[in-house]
């Protein structure tokens, strides 16, 4: 796809995450789109990100998820604020909580597709909800409280940490 | 250590899991051992496993309390059964659902620890609570609920999907 994703708009700061930063050579670098009003990421899955032998490690899943919807979250947040995605200031969530229910294991032989949907937006938090396929089977959904950054984060870990 | 861990004890079909798996050369291989009544696994994280630069990924958090989890239900499950470990049959446990709450960032210049106790056993399922610290700090605490897989799981991939 040509079309930029919500990572790509991170400021350089905080694209280092080795769940969806760019900038991180050796992370998943997922990519996230809106599709209407849900959000779409794609993922191959490698051989070795296994769990038992011919699926997915649960892990993995998690952690896409949870990318996934912090990103959903920032997305959602400049939609409800009327604002592009390159507009100032940057939004970025950090999770606050994450919640995973593995409905069943999840083959390891092909793409994944993650789908997302805001629950709820209130203040600096934004709750997404997230199901994660293979093929058209949903094998695990997952719910995070996203949490706006300070704005400083990332650029002062000694300040960002006492916001902590 | 010297000691062996309770991933030692899995099966060679099951010890492939990128996070726990003895067999997973590019996996986590965590290592998780009892002490009292409380299971510990130490793990250090690598430099480019990072969410904001300085700060350890959420995404290895959770897949690092989810592994230590199963590890925990595992061994809990032979002391309940006044079984050691290297007994027939082997058992081995899935993730039905993880919960994570990230208290504080985990800073990444460091030696993590996980803490975990269960706090349930009912037939094949165990609730397991790990608490992940950094230094004396808690950083996140995480909720598993953990399903005893079927025998012929990871033997077959066919079948056991079936059994999904």
């Amino acid at each position: 796809m040509s079309e930029k994703a919500f990572q790509d708009y991170y400021p350089e700061n905080v694209a280092h995450c080795y769940g969806c930063g760019r900038l991180n050579s050796l992370g998943h670098q997922i990519r996230t789109f809106w599709d209407g009003d849900e959000t779409v990421t794609r993922y191959t899955p490698q051989p070795y990100q296994t769990a038992i032998p011919g699926y997915v490690y649960g892990g993995l899943l998690a952690s896409l998820i949870d990318c996934h919807s912090t990103g959903t979250a920032a997305a959602a947040m400049y939609r409800a604020q009327g604002r592009e995605m390159d507009s100032e200031p940057a939004l970025r969530f950090v999770t606050a909580s994450l919640h995973v229910d593995y409905l069943k294991p999840t083959p390891l032989d092909g793409p994944l597709e993650l789908r997302g949907r805001v629950l709820e937006i209130n203040g600096r938090k934004v709750i997404v909800e997230t199901v994660l396929y293979a093929g058209q089977v949903a094998t695990a959904r997952g719910s995070v409280v996203a949490v706006q950054m300070p704005e400083n984060f990332g650029l002062d870990p000694a300040a960002a940490k006492d916001q902590g």
